[in-house]
């Protein structure tokens, strides 16, 4: 490493290697099945369905944030475990997100929301974990299991030996942000919504 | 646009620029800003200091997931809004997060903190912000507004024409989740700590 | 005291002691306040509007559990704080609690409702404190600040010098999130709703 | 009725219907029961030992609200669900709220911590219930299905009549709210904590 380079701060190399990893998982994620989950999301865009979105710790936060621009969108959406969140039955959608497809709370939620005869869109790295095995359909976003094992050169160049840096669930998280706010886009898109549309329904108190 | 290129999803070409914005992002982030920010999050090491952090909507959930990380480092972290807020004083931080630098609830809770004589780091995308003006000190993020006015003009093709599909706060955001778990990265190289630690204080039951 | 009640343990005693205090409190509250505003809230059932509640700390909590049965109920109801929370308007209705009635959260996000032309209802102990003064209507509910100058002097035998024991808000939380049951309560009985009516609204997936 | 009674509003009625339905409960609740649960999160007070409470709904409330006040007590408490959830193991507490003792994460969350050996105290309605069953330790406090077979003559018609203006869970959590801030009060006098002492630990900023 050049003495220049070496001054460059941890920072600035993290986020440049995060953009390449979104780089590369946008070549990864499948368009076919982007497109039948968001089928799934235009079909519950009526006043009579519900989407429930579940997921814990930061992926649950990640969730959040993708519920907020529903709601913006006009959707009839709700967040797992907060205060507001009415019965689901058939005909409503779960939106369940969890990078290993084993966190306990999403495969209970998504299991009960089977139970009522809900369709569940699962968003995982794992198309063999028990969460992706009871969804309805299953759209696969990269994260570091995956990773590990990629063949490509260039990205476990860029990628594997600062790997640490991105501890934990670090890259799918960062994956899904980003993949959820490209999901919105392509739904405005579709709905032909502006931001104007959005704004209106954005909290004027917070 | 070529036929081929026209049949890429809006989700595929979204997930790229967004990806080519970070880049972006990464070279407008002033390094020596960055350094003293988190030597201000390292001052807080210590079993007797407290980090409390605070947004609001979707700023405020990419500050909860920068808490969680806080907390895996082995900070005396606190959420705004949430169970466990105990009282902040002399000494404390709290690290404050608003594109627009205007957010309410954000801008009464970081004057409450100078009250108490809290040292108050901001980041924002606006210097001369109402949060930014009683501030101790403030990283600039870009956000959209400051795009809009962008002179680069290779920028300006790669985002401008698209800018409505980032909608609201999005890019701002977008390069906050980022930036903040580069901050993590960062901090984890500083304290020499590894993944292996971070697990250790990872929720077990979630 | 005798040895008999000596052996009564102080956890007995104290939920005496509350239930006593919430006897006190059913007088103190008055009927013409409380009509007053169970009529602002049933001029929300209807479609187009929207009910927002805000509270902080452990008034926020009764806020949160009072809200869940307006939902129930089949309003349009939601937190201030959560993810869903859409933008309130002419005619919406915001719920401010605060036994203080000078919360910063509470004043500020009244305030902005007002700004919006939504109807603030106040619940607080201080008919004189800035909540009530911006607020539309105000319903007084007994908190420890009150009991203090109390006359009566069985309430005062009763409370007073056990005060320690309900510390900070206790008198006001505990009074508060009976009184918001009460209301339900009444809103069932006025809306001729039945548990099963409930029931169909409540979360089948927790 | 005579006609001045029937005056009586339902908000007035119910509230001292509740007061009776709390005076009730501190009958039922047995007294070593709630001591060896004392001493239980007593045995927590310890630096290096956590507590996690969890509920769902309105239960996950009420645990919220008894969580504030063991911080502001000094324990090292936490609330599942919530951003700042470290691990729990050996030796650490989790305490486990639902009155019918079957809420699916409440049981879940319970087993897992049993897996990491923390125990549990559960307070619930049902001394045989699957939460009941795993817990080491079990409080019962008295909830709506309780009540529908209770002997006691007077109780019955106290509340028998007028048990759906309580619809749900809310006997439960109105009793579970009350005895959770008994639990401070005795723990304030066992610890020879003053208010002053709490206020301390109590939020500055909210």
């Amino acid at each position: 490493m050049s003495s220049k380079e070496s001054k460059e701060s941890v920072v600035k190399r993290f986020m440049q290697e995060m953009a390449y990893y979104v780089l590369y998982a946008a070549k990864i994620v499948k368009d076919d099945d982007v497109e039948k989950g968001i089928d799934m999301i235009l079909d519950s865009l009526n006043d009579s369905k519900k989407i429930l979105v579940v997921g814990a710790g930061r992926s649950g936060l990640a969730a959040k944030a993708f519920a907020m621009r529903l709601m913006h969108l006009g959707f009839n959406v709700f967040v797992f475990g907060e205060t507001i969140t009415p019965a689901l039955g058939d005909g409503d959608l779960i939106i369940s997100i969890s990078g290993s497809g084993i966190t306990k709370v999403v495969v209970t939620a998504s299991s009960a929301a089977k139970d009522v005869k809900a369709r569940i869109l699962a968003i995982t790295s794992h198309a063999d974990s028990p969460l992706a095995k009871l969804s309805d359909h299953i759209i696969i976003i990269p994260g570091r299991t995956k990773m590990a094992a990629e063949e490509d050169y260039t990205i476990r160049q860029i990628l594997g030996e600062h790997e640490p840096l991105a501890p934990l669930g670090t890259l799918f998280e960062i994956t899904l942000n980003i993949f959820l706010d490209s999901v919105i886009a392509e739904l405005m898109q579709r709905l032909g919504k502006t931001e104007q549309d959005l704004k209106k329904r954005h909290a004027t108190i917070e």
